[in-house]
C-alpha cells in the first residue's frame, strides 16, 4: 500500500503533464498552485517534461511587477497516442497528438457472436494499422497504446479476467494484441478509461466525487473520487452493472438475478421492449445498434411504445443511480457510452425524475446528472490517457519517447516502430 | 476543494498524533516512515504536539550504529475526550484518556416512542455528567465531546438534517446540547464515527479501502476508502440503508420501497419473524433489543424459527454487502454496531455465504468480511476521535489545550469547564 517516492514522482509528473494539457500555456507558478506542489517540484518535473520534448517553453507573461514568468504548453506534436475501444458491437480507435486532439480515427464493426479473442484482436490490429497509416506518422512518434476492453482486467498481467457479454475468461488479451502490435500496450476496462475522460476534459473536470454510469451493451459505473480515479483494492471497482436492484429478478448473464445490467444493458433494454410488445417492428432481434437506435427516434416521433419502454428502462437506470447517489454522495453524475448517446436528452430527463424518486434529499440536492459532453468516443480518449501515463511511468527506463520500446518489435506487425 | 497549507498542516498534525496513539512509544524516524511526510516535517509536528503536552518524551533507543533515536509516546492523561453514541434505543457515553482507553462508561435506555429531540438531549447530558464524575477529572482537561447521530448530519452546522427513524427533520442538536453541555462539540453520524474507530483501532487498520457495515435499528456503510474516511460531496455517503435491493419491494421509513434497511434493520427483522412466525414468543413486540436477543438465544438453542429468521437476514444482508464488494472493491467488510455484535458468528457465517452467492468473483477474491473486533461502543470510540480531531484543528485559536474553550460557559450547565 505504501508508495515508494518513484511513485510518488511519477504521479506528481504525471499531474503536472495533466494540468499543462488541460491549460496551456500555463506558468510554473499557476502549475504549482493548481497542483499543491512546491515551486521547486513543480521546476524540477517541467524540466524533465521539456528534456522528453512533450512540453515546450513558449514565451512569457509579466507578473504584476515582478519577473516576467516563463510559459510552457504541451507539445502536441510531440509525439502519438492510441486509444482503443472495444465493445461487444464495434472497436473504434484514435490516435491522438500530445494534446489529445484525434488525428486519425477508424471504426470496425463486430458482428453479433463475433467474440473470439482473436477475432476481436484481429479488428484492433486492422484499426490501429489505419489510424497509424491515416496520420502519416513515423511509428517511432507512438508512445502507447491504451486498449479499453470491458469486463474484468488485470492491468499488470495484461489478463481480461472475466468479460460476462463474451464468457471471456482469463484470456491473455495483451499477450495477444502484442503479437500484431509492437507499441506499448496499456490494459484497462471501459469504466475507468470513461472516468479519466471525465475528469480530464468533459464534466467531472474540477469535480471532487464524480460517478461515470456506462450504459452500452454491459453497464457499469466509473469512479472519481477525491479528485482521482477510484479503483478498488484489486482494480475491479465500479461494477454497478452487477449490483442486485430486484431480488430474485431477471436471469443476468453474469448467472445472478435481477442485476441493474439485466435491465438497462442493450441487451435488457430489448428484453424490456420484448415483454412490453413482443412483435414491435422497432424490435431488430439480433441488432442491439438498430434496436436503441430505432428507439430513440421513436421517442423522437412519440410512438407510444417507444416512450414507454425508454421510461421503464429509465426507471432501473434511476433507481440504480439512486442507489449510488445513497452510498457516495456524489457532486455529479455523469451518463455515458453508446447507449446513453443515442437515447440522449430523453432519457436523461427520465433518468432524472426516476433518481429523485429514489434518492435521500440530502445527496440529491448535492448532485448533478447530466450527459457526457465528450464529442468523441470518451472510451478512446480515456485509453489513450492510460497510455500516456504509462510512457512517463517508463521515463528512467528509457531516456527519451523516441528510444527502444517497451514491447520488443516481432515480425508480421501491422506497425513495426519504424 | 484545494486545502490551505493550513489545511494540510493539521491534518499531517493529525495523522502524526494518530500514529504515536497507534504506535507508542516511537521515533520521529518511525513516523516520518509510517505518515510519507519528511523526517523535518515530523519534527516540527511532534515539537508542537509536545508543547500541547499531548505526547511526552519517554527515553532513547539504540539506532544500529548511530546516535539513539529520542522516543516519544502518547500522553494519556495530557487531557480527556468524551464520544457519545446516541442510538434509536440507547445512549452510551463513553470517556477516553488521549491513549483512547476508556475511564468511564455511562449507558441510558431510550424507551420506545422517546425520540424528542429534548429528551434525547437530556439522556446526553446525564450521561456525560455522569462520565465525568465517574473519571473524577477536571472539567478543563476535557478536551472536546464527539457526538454521533444517526441519519444525515450538517457537521459544519450542527444541524441534524434528516433522521428517519424518529422523523427528525433539520433539529439544531447541537444548539441544544450546548446549553447543557460545556465542552466543545462535534457532530457526526455512527457510520462515520465507527469507520473512523475501525480504521483506527479496529479490523481497517492498515486496510486501503474498507466497508464498516453498522446494523442497529438503522443501517449504513461507513467507508474509509484509500486510508482516509469518505464523506463525499455533502458528508452523507454511505447511506446503504436506503439503496434499493428489492424494487417495489417492502415500505421502508423514507417513504422508498425495498431498501436494505426495510429488511436487516431491528424493525425490519422484527417484521422478517414476524412474517415467519406471528405467534412466536420471540417477538417482544415494542422492544428491539428484547428480540434481536431472543433471535440470537434461539439460532443458540437450535430453535428452527430463530435460525430462519437470521438466514433469511442474512440473505439481504449479503445481497445488500455483495452490491457493496462489487462498486467498491474493498479489502475488507467490517459487520459493526449492536444487531452485528448480538447475533454475532451464526449471522456472520449466513452472511459471508450470501455475499459469495452474489458478488463478482475477482471482487470477491479480494475481500474479507468481519465482526467488527473492538470491544467497546465503536461509535463512541470514533466519535471520540473526532473530538480530538476537532481539539488539534483549533491548536492555533488558543495556545494549550487547557486555554478558553470553543463553546462558552453558561448557567446551568451539567459541567462547567472548571
Amino acid at each position: 500500500m505504501k508508495r515508494t517516492s518513484r511513485d510518488i514522482r511519477t504521479a506528481n509528473r504525471y499531474e503536472v503533464l495533466r494540468q499543462i494539457i488541460a491549460e496551456s500555456p500555463t506558468s510554473r507558478q499557476e502549475l504549482a498552485a493548481a497542483t499543491g506542489l512546491s515551486l521547486a517540484t513543480v521546476a524540477t518535473l517541467v524540466g524533465e517534461l521539456l528534456d522528453l520534448r512533450m512540453i515546450t517553453e513558449v514565451g512569457f507573461e509579466d507578473s504584476a511587477g515582478g519577473r516576467p514568468r516563463g510559459l510552457v504548453a504541451v507539445n502536441a506534436s510531440g509525439g502519438a497516442l492510441i486509444g482503443v475501444d472495444i465493445a461487444e458491437t464495434y472497436v473504434h480507435v484514435e490516435l491522438f497528438d500530445l494534446a489529445l486532439n484525434v488525428l486519425a480515427r477508424a471504426d470496425e464493426d463486430m458482428r453479433p457472436g463475433e467474440s473470439l479473442p482473436e477475432q476481436v484482436v484481429s479488428h484492433v490490429a486492422a484499426a490501429v494499422g489505419s489510424v497509424v497509416a491515416q496520420a502519416g506518422i513515423e511509428g517511432a512518434r507512438v508512445l502507447g497504446v491504451g486498449v479499453s476492453v470491458p469486463g474484468q482486467v488485470n492491468r499488470d498481467t495484461g489478463i481480461s479476467e472475466y468479460a460476462p457479454n463474451w464468457d471471456w475468461h482469463d484470456v491473455p488479451l495483451l499477450d495477444l494484441l502484442s503479437e500484431v502490435i509492437a507499441y506499448p500496450l496499456y490494459l484497462d476496462n471501459p469504466l475507468r478509461a470513461g472516468a479519466v475522460a471525465e475528469m480530464w476534459f468533459g464534466a467531472a473536470r474540477g469535480r471532487g466525487d464524480a460517478v461515470v454510469v456506462n450504459l452500452g451493451t454491459g453497464v457499469g459505473a466509473g469512479l472519481a473520487l477525491g479528485g482521482g480515479l477510484y479503483r478498488g483494492v484489486s482494480n475491479s471497482a465500479g461494477e454497478w452493472g452487477h449490483t442486485t436492484l430486484v431480488l430474485d429478478g431477471r436471469l443476468c448473464r453474469c448467472g445472478n438475478h435481477g442485476c441493474v445490467e439485466a435491465y438497462v444493458g442493450a441487451p435488457g433494454i430489448m428484453l424490456n421492449l420484448r415483454e412490453l410488445s413482443p412483435q414491435s417492428p422497432l424490435l431488430h432481434p439480433e441488432d442491439q445498434t438498430a434496436t436503441i437506435d430505432a428507439l430513440a427516434r421513436g421517442v423522437s416521433a412519440g410512438d407510444p411504445v417507444a416512450v414507454k419502454v425508454v421510461r421503464e428502462t429509465a426507471r432501473y437506470v434511476g433507481a440504480g443511480i439512486a442507489n449510488l447517489v445513497n452510498v457516495l454522495n456524489p457532486e455529479i453524475v455523469v451518463l455515458s457510452s453508446w447507449v446513453a448517446r443515442s437515447l440522449g436528452e430523453p432519457l436523461l430527463h427520465e433518468v432524472r425524475e426516476a433518481v429523485g424518486r429514489h434518492a435521500l434529499p440530502r445527496p440529491m440536492a448535492a448532485t448533478r446528472i447530466v450527459l457526457s459532453p465528450i464529442p468523441t468516443d470518451p472510451a478512446c480518449l480515456g485509453a489513450a490517457t492510460f497510455a500516456l501515463e504509462g510512457a512517463l511511468q517508463s521515463v528512467g527506463q528509457r531516456k527519451a519517447p523516441s528510444a527502444k520500446r517497451a514491447a520488443p518489435a516481432r515480425a508480421g506487425r501491422t506497425a513495426p516502430p519504424s
